[in-house]
């Protein structure tokens, strides 16, 4: 299906559910969702949706993911209050990625940085580039509790 | 390891080798990696990489994956000419997820076009917003036994 559309030119149009249909889940029935500021071009995170999390997504506007860790849907900022707002989104050319262009609040990352790439390759070492916006144990209260809602595996 | 790291400052080093080793590969040994032009922040692809296709990429400086399709490592470009030169290589705060800041020779995408994610929803429908930069048969030749050599469900 997607191998068809890939000819066409700019502006060809599809009934989205025909499309959504042929995207192609893991095993898990899961695609990872690059998330992406969509006025500034930082890439925030990426995680994964099944397809209860994309419908949701498009119907809201707020974005949801699927947890791995915590085996649920999860929807962005429901600890932190760090959520995004979804402003596009798009299937990549073999339907196996999507790309979230969204408008975040504060910090995507659990750590309270801006973003969860913040470790580069240096030469022969690795460096951490970016320090918090934000101190964790503001987003999320500093009782085991709380932070427990928050595997160090999921962003905020 | 990296929980470690993440409440450490900005210019915090670690030996590279110590981290890689800490990489959350999946069931196959693979990790994503997402490709994003370096001066634009354009995102052009997501693709996998093993530790082998890392290691080749860190020392070559030029982008080299793991296909999933073929069963092998893919020098990104190797039919195509398209190919990606690594501008800096980061890893996510839970160790699951690769950006490559790269500069990309000509399209990124097996289509021509641009960058691989040209499908936008719209409402209930899906649309195609872009067309190729350069007619795939140009990329890949137009004789079968070429164009085998780029399954559907890779880029280029």
């Amino acid at each position: 299906m997607l191998k068809d559309i890939e000819n066409l030119p700019r502006g060809s149009r599809f009934p989205r559910e025909e499309i959504l249909d042929h995207l192609k889940l893991n095993a898990e029935g899961l695609i990872p969702a690059i998330a992406q500021q969509h006025d500034t071009g930082e890439v925030l995170m990426m995680a994964w949706m099944n397809a209860e999390a994309l419908e949701e997504t498009l119907t809201t506007g707020r974005v949801c993911y699927f947890s791995r860790s915590r085996g649920r849907l999860w929807r962005k900022g429901e600890s932190s209050g760090q959520i995004q707002r979804l402003k596009g989104l798009y299937i990549d050319c073999d339907g196996d990625t999507l790309l979230l262009r969204v408008d975040q609040t504060g910090p995507a990352c659990h750590t309270g940085r801006s973003n969860c790439f913040f470790l580069r390759v240096d030469g022969h070492e690795v460096v951490v580039t970016a320090n918090p916006l934000i101190d964790p144990g503001t987003l999320y209260g500093n009782d085991p509790a709380s932070s427990g809602q928050t595997p160090a595996n999921d962003p905020a």
